[in-house]
């Protein structure tokens, strides 16, 4: 046994609780020790040192280095004692709190057992449900669509199409998104996520002025009333960006701290070295080294109350379904946790989505966020589809790696994306390749957690860095590509089955293709990747294509283009 | 490079934040790659890509298979990117959330660089000052002393001295603590932790009656006053034991329950499986399998207001000095987080001490306790020196990877014991040898963290299991070993030195001797401990004899007894 290799970490995300009496253990072993038989003993933690139930765990999961054994119980008592027993060539291992040994004095457990005390109720990480399966949008409102032509129109400065700028405008705004909801439901889109929509002086508006309206440049709240009223009615979904960070220097309390300097009661909402803020020497925190965005202090019982107001007054008045937080890995732990509180206690089915483009596992264990922007998931598409630096089976231990650093309800409302406004379209990343694209959204579509498409994917829209991928939508059908556009939308229709909703994933290397399986009561999806510049005969049984690059659903397939995917869905028994 | 041994993972106990501007880093390597030389790479992860500054690793504590090697930073900016560089035969890797590779790209670092994002104020975790030199003592307050002759005794039901049964009464109480803080002073204990006082029919207490009301048979709640005055007047703190997990079946709010059944208001402050709880099926949860100890809902909002209530009135009115968590790992992680809340704003140097015998990093990142009752410790004692399973070095390499399981300040707040009212007494499980004792209570003292004396173990008192562990105390001094009181008494002097009270530790064998240094300011304090029955001479140069099972004080010593203890100050230069 490679005992270097072995890691359990109890109330983690080795063993968490998946409801009231269930729960998920993991152990991590090398690949090497495949030749072992990996067992769960145990028991309620008042009784295991009469006597221990065994359960054999399963692989489920491969990374580059490391086997994942996994096991599921359900549970009378929660009291939870265990250790691993490993059986290899006739020899028994135990592994417990003080690692891997030959005996094991079940008398004297209490010392060194693991365990999960207790399952509480209130330490519960609930799954948003529509999240499972859902299908993103991602909108930056100022280049999606113009709608409202009555508006006073001087503050644009470009035109609709041309390339922008950092300080460009274009116009779009939410009268827009309401005359594409249409299309976008079309598309098969179930939830917006919208870049911030409060007032603001930038194109981005990710320095706000005031949290508690909407941009006159965007519209009204009357607007954003009927926008998310006619989402609902087409069972789209609406998030919000909350920029909670830092703010604009504009916000009427940072004016007043500029005025009064110490004296003002707004002092301690920023981070200040002396006694008034300056811009010239940004004397102050701010975003990034941004002077015109201060950081607000989150810790200050005052900008807590204030940002908690704001982040329940939307869901409250205008039923938004949840929040995407900006830079929420520079804000504290403990302003999230009241965060879930407020948002959850007005509506628990409101998604909390981070801006973590790290591990974030210690915002994911059920008292902070649901789920974060999943960049590591966009790194490995990166790596694997645009830089060619990944083989199948580098890129299914990745993304089997990706998965075992959260909890499986963590995994369910993933926000899996290929690009977003910061960073470069993955379209572009892949060299225009248009199967590539249709390839890597296949994946998207197919994995564990929501997907997320940045508005225009489906066109194939162009751009490098910001402001480059920040371009006005084109709204002229006839520059559209039809095959592009259909197998998007197919891909996104296909997240309405059960196999998706709800099923079991596997992903793996075979064949020097990326196989990812969905599996659910005896149904099977299966995802076929290839990249490697050849074609592959795909070894299944021939069976009806659901979507590909080039078959048609209904066809019957086996062969996979030189660069493209292939859906297919089986009946064999699961195993 | 044995990559399966690199384990690094932030915002954890492998980085942690030490203060606003201030960081630990810590990363784990197999024993075997000492020849490598362990570099941070760090910077402001806006400037990452940029450049990077560099610091050598230090290495700090090696358990059975791993060092952890360590650097202590002070930043100016807290917004923070690392990776690690180790460098090995003139051959270059780099480890970052993607594992070793032998080429890192910093362009693109913020995909998988390590980060610390930011340190929030509200996020860090305090040290309790007086917690790092504490001497403990534990009471077990129906057994220590009683003191108030004028209350009614006929519910004592055994002589004192004799051998307590699991019903006996013997009428310890508060005044009898009282008339003896003189003689805990001398002893040179700092803080008294009591077994629970408030109203109850058992002689343990754990099934409070009343959380607001002390014991008749303990005294008044003037008598609670004036102890705590008294001890603070001497320099004593106070901790009580809060039972919040379960309560008795006589509290007020469960009888409530028996007589009104689902339609009583506290109904759902247990969890009850039908209409009524039902002592004789026991139909609802409890502690372990005991029906008159019914477990209370901590999800339940009104039972959460009900016992933060009493955790800040004991505080208010009384000014104890903290509590200790009964059974607290089966309580939720919401509920302490809402408990630490509470206690910190009474007053922020309370501790905080949890029942938990395992790992229990999950409760100690800041948000919930300060510290545990360290029974890891208890074990690991009980290993090397009752047990005879453990060597010096398995013995330091143990006590090394119990450090490494927390951050720092918890470290410096553990509550290290050899033996409570829930385990055998410590002088009983090493045979009654008086030699070892005073050895194990040398590494308790000299140890990071709290002492906790067990009420008597300086007059040697024995004891088996629980009702065994809770002998009256034996006031007739002629029946003490004075050599052992004494010792003990200088070993818990020793405490106020500044060595003990801010100083590093490094736990080591040295010569089939345990080795524990603290280091503070060019000062050093050593503690050599021998276990192996045969007669040790100390390498070093002779120094003064601080304290040891044989020497006096202020003798020079470089022998030391086939199974004893010496401890020296060394004004070498520290390494």
């Amino acid at each position: 046994m490679n005992e270097y290799a072995m890691l359990h970490i109890p109330d983690s995300r080795y063993c968490f609780a998946v409801g009231e009496k269930e729960l998920v253990i993991r152990l991590r072993a090398s690949k090497e020790d495949r030749g072992a038989a990996f067992f769960l003993l145990y028991q309620n933690k008042y009784d295991f040192y009469l006597s221990r139930e065994k359960r054999r765990m399963e692989r489920k999961y491969t990374d580059r280095l490391f086997d994942y054994y996994e096991v599921s119980l359900k549970l009378d008592d929660v009291r939870f004692a265990y250790i691993f027993q490993i059986e290899e060539d006739g020899k028994v291992f135990y592994y417990s709190e003080d690692g891997l040994t030959e005996d094991y004095d079940f008398s004297v457990g209490f010392y060194n057992f693991f365990q999960m005390p207790y399952i509480n109720r209130n330490d519960l990480l609930p799954t948003v449900d529509w999240m499972k399966n859902a299908v993103f949008y991602q909108i930056f409102v100022e280049r999606f669509a113009m709608g409202d032509v009555k508006k006073d129109t001087s503050y644009i400065n470009m035109e609709w199409g041309s390339l922008p700028g950092s300080k460009s405008f274009a116009g779009g705004d939410l009268q827009g998104i309401l005359r594409k909801l249409d299309y976008l439901q079309q598309l098969g889109i179930s939830a917006l996520y919208l870049t911030p929509i409060f007032r603001s002086h930038s194109n981005h508006k990710y320095d706000t002025i005031d949290y508690l309206e909407i941009d006159p440049s965007f519209g009204t709240k009357a607007d954003f009333r009927n926008l998310v009223e006619q989402a609902h009615k087409r069972g789209i979904r609406v998030v919000l960006d909350a920029v909670f960070n830092h703010c604009s220097m504009e916000l009427f309390q940072f004016q007043d701290v500029v005025k009064k300097g110490r004296s003002s009661a707004y002092y301690s909402w920023f981070l200040i070295d002396g006694d008034y803020p300056d811009p010239d020497r940004c004397n102050y925190e701010c975003f990034a080294s941004c002077n015109y965005m201060p950081k607000l202090n989150t810790a200050d019982p005052g900008v807590q109350a204030f940002l908690l107001r704001i982040a329940v007054y939307w869901i409250e008045e205008f039923d938004i379904d949840g929040w995407r937080l900006d830079v929420s890995d520079e804000v504290s732990h403990d302003f999230w946790r009241k965060f879930r509180s407020a948002v959850k206690a007005e509506k628990p089915d409101a998604v909390i989505i981070g801006e973590n483009w790290h591990d974030a596992y210690p915002y994911l264990m059920g008292d902070q966020y649901d789920s974060i922007m999943n960049y590591a998931f966009t790194k490995a598409c990166l790596d694997y589809f645009a830089r060619g630096t990944f083989t199948a089976r580098q890129m299914a231990e990745k993304l089997n790696g990706n998965l075992m650093r959260n909890l499986d309800q963590v995994n369910r409302m993933m926000l899996n994306l290929l690009d977003s406004h910061d960073t470069h379209r993955f379209f572009t990343e892949v060299g225009c390749d248009k199967d590539i694209l249709l390839a890597a959204v296949a994946l998207e579509m197919v994995f564990e957690g929501a997907a997320c498409l940045y508005y225009g994917t489906e066109i194939c829209m162009e751009g490098g860095y910001d402001p480059d991928s920040r371009r006005c939508f084109d709204w002229e059908e006839s520059h559209w590509d039809a095959h592009v556009w259909k197998t998007i939308q197919a891909l996104a229709m296909l997240r309405k089955r059960d196999e998706i909703r709800n099923g079991a994933i596997r992903v793996a290397e075979e064949e020097e293709m990326l196989i990812v399986e969905r599996s659910w009561s005896g149904k099977k999806l299966i995802l076929y990747l290839n990249m490697t510049g050849q074609k592959k005969t795909i070894a299944a049984l021939p069976a009806e294509v659901l979507c590909s690059n080039r078959a048609l659903p209904g066809q019957k397939e086996t062969e996979l283009e030189t660069k493209g995917f292939l859906i297919q869905e089986s009946k064999e028994e699961m195993r």
